[in-house]
């Protein structure tokens, strides 16, 4: 069994299906009127956030209540950050006091690496610098399915937006891959990677004419609230080229699906109607996202007893 | 059955008293050795504060929590709204995620009323701008009654401070003037609402002609940290005109309730004497509200089955 | 039963052992399979703490859900505290909403004894100002116990660090000379307390020459984010003099305890091998800290059931 998830390379092929078969069963779970099991009852599950996200954050820790662990959430923003810790100390203070798992988010690429080096507990990251976001690769993969069928091999995906320095690009285009889609990273020369060495992938800088080719259209969020300088002329520009603007969503055929990992910034890169069209599968996401944390914190902390 | 509680106005007299009566069986249940009753097992409340606010959110989620619902806690001022995702989003991610109740606080007038456009689940109005908070209205008529018998008809009610620029004089007198009670609105000209045209009562800015004639007095809070002007000369002058000092707290009839939906600025529209007297029922609201709240959570989410 | 924890005081000789026996019972209920009893259900536990702390909250926190008692955080630098609301008010409005104990941290000295005369539910101060830290000086007695014996009289401790400013000095000190223990306390002059008188203590400034009669070493965290100034020249020159480096561990006998109420600034008052070293205990006082604030809550809280 499989201690901790650090990157979408700790599964292989059958590990992300095993994950998606376990999601699927708690999915019907959090349809019933009581959408609660006693699967991680006594187990305590700690959210520890260096950066705040309202969505990961409470798609864990509702993913942890219905599998009946305790939840401790910790916002490490404010708090004994400032009074100049390490990190090994912090997460060794927070693995004594009983911890089974933590979901930690930071800031540094590879820290939740570290930190399982230094704990013996259960460790998910849940998105590291411009390095890894597992689950939401995990949650990705799995709406996809629903969608497009078991078997994604073949399928063609366009992955759009700033793909150097996503770490949703990354994870969720090594799990695609995994599972034999054909992706195409989607951005301008400034935000593709410097090499697409060890990238499963092809590239392009034309977004028109990846268009009528695909099954499935992926776009990142532009963080512009995170970067100094938007690698790109102006919103505005990067809309004209690589937004999925209401035109743009018009050539698809109807049958493609649309996803994002969220937040959105509506009219930037995806025109608020598109959004809400009926090919968008974004809110869908989400609801996904909560089944598939289950099924991973129960891969990680349980103890093989019946899920429901 | 209602499904949101987004103005006072979304209860007639007989709702208004059906929530009472309702909260009356539940604060006999928060006087329990064990103060819980499972009716919301397996419901989620989300509390959305985009304001943030010990006070109503504590008493939500204690009510919350005594129905046996998951509670999340969502602080907003320090999450994707930094992102620059759009309400809408937040609320329909928020939704997909499985959560049954929305408790929200903003700073937008009718700011709840859009998120109950947007999403299908239960939304709770805890104060949105200088427009309603209604669960407010609901505990203070239930504490009056309380203590001067349920038929209001009749009481004779002074609501004091600025009038204008509040949410809780709003919703508060609509739901006395439902009840039959006569309310007189005490402020300076300038804490008056424009027109009195739709508000239910009278205006006066004599507090001590008012004082020999009412049955209970309602003091608000002066917001000053809200406001860059106090639309009033100076503090000093507001409380020696408007504040229940305990000279004006003598003329009262002994038997006059006194009310305040805190926090209180002591020294400021109460003595700090006043506060204490017997005729206060300062405290005694916030224990209410917890039983109000508990009767508002379970009329909305509530199967029908049997409280206690 | 005693009510609150406000001060070490409030505990003689054989309280500190009874709360001690208590803990040893509850660190192996914290080694189950299922680590929760059912000591504290239905009663509610707030944590209010106006300087954040994530280690003694989350410890107080885990505590009490192990307890299964619920518990609701405030979080009060970011709450009506920028309202202008006094401590009394805030205090007692918790109060009103039915909580059932109190766990409070304050920069202010006495506040805890302060709302412990407004509100008539227990109180556990979690640290005030440079006053007490009850909580902090039991799991460390609890700890020393535990690896020096049962029997504690005539056990030779240093304290070294800031004694004048630290809460967990003084607090630490007197439980330990409640038990018998000799205490010396090692700082420079400029951190000794001005006068020894009502300290159960000698003093010295020179650590080397303490370093061969002692059986505990217990290092404080130099404060360096809470004051302008250190009262000290430079950090290089605290470690120089003050600091348990690696060479002054090589001259402590085997058996001598190494203890440190965390967080730990490594590399000034604790070298890093020390730290990790088997002498060092460092992590077991954060496990042992959360069953002694079991044995606290369940001591003011519980009902005389059984506890497992």
């Amino acid at each position: 069994m499989m201690k901790s998830l650090l990157s979408i390379d700790d599964l292989d092929r059958s590990g992300i299906i095993e994950i998606c078969d376990l999601a699927e069963s708690f999915l019907t779970v959090t349809h019933r009127d009581i959408p609660k099991v006693p699967a991680l009852r006594g187990k305590t599950v700690a959210s520890v956030f260096y950066e705040e996200s309202t969505r990961t954050r409470l798609s864990f820790e509702t993913a942890a209540k219905r599998l009946s662990a305790d939840v401790m959430t910790m916002n490490m923003s404010s708090s004994s950050v400032k009074k100049g810790e390490s990190l090994r100390d912090t997460v060794q203070t927070i693995e004594a006091m009983g911890v089974d798992a933590m979901v930690i988010r930071h800031s540094g690429a590879g820290a939740p690496n570290r930190v399982a080096t230094w704990v013996d507990l259960s460790i998910v990251n849940a998105g590291d610098g411009r390095h890894e976001h597992p689950t939401q690769a995990l949650l990705d993969v799995y709406t996809a399915r629903r969608h497009l069928g078991a078997d994604l091999s073949g399928a063609r995906i366009a992955i759009v937006g700033d793909i150097r320095r996503s770490r949703v690009a990354r994870s969720t285009t090594k799990a695609f891959a995994q599972l034999g889609a054909k992706v195409t990273l989607v951005a301008p020369p400034t935000m593709l990677p410097d090499s697409l060495v060890g990238w499963p992938v092809v590239a392009s800088s034309d977004f028109d004419s990846v268009l009528p080719e695909v099954d499935l259209v992926y776009l990142l969020r532009i963080q512009h609230e995170r970067e100094d300088s938007l690698a790109f002329p102006s919103l505005r520009e990067y809309t004209e080229r690589y937004g999925l603007t209401r035109d743009r969503a018009d050539r698809l055929r109807p049958e493609v699906l649309i996803m994002h990992p969220g937040p959105m910034n509506r009219g930037v890169e995806i025109a608020p109607e598109v959004a809400e069209s009926d090919a968008s599968v974004i809110t869908e996401q989400v609801e996904n996202g909560v089944a598939v944390r289950m099924a991973v914190l129960y891969h990680l902390l349980g103890s093989g007893a019946a899920v429901a």
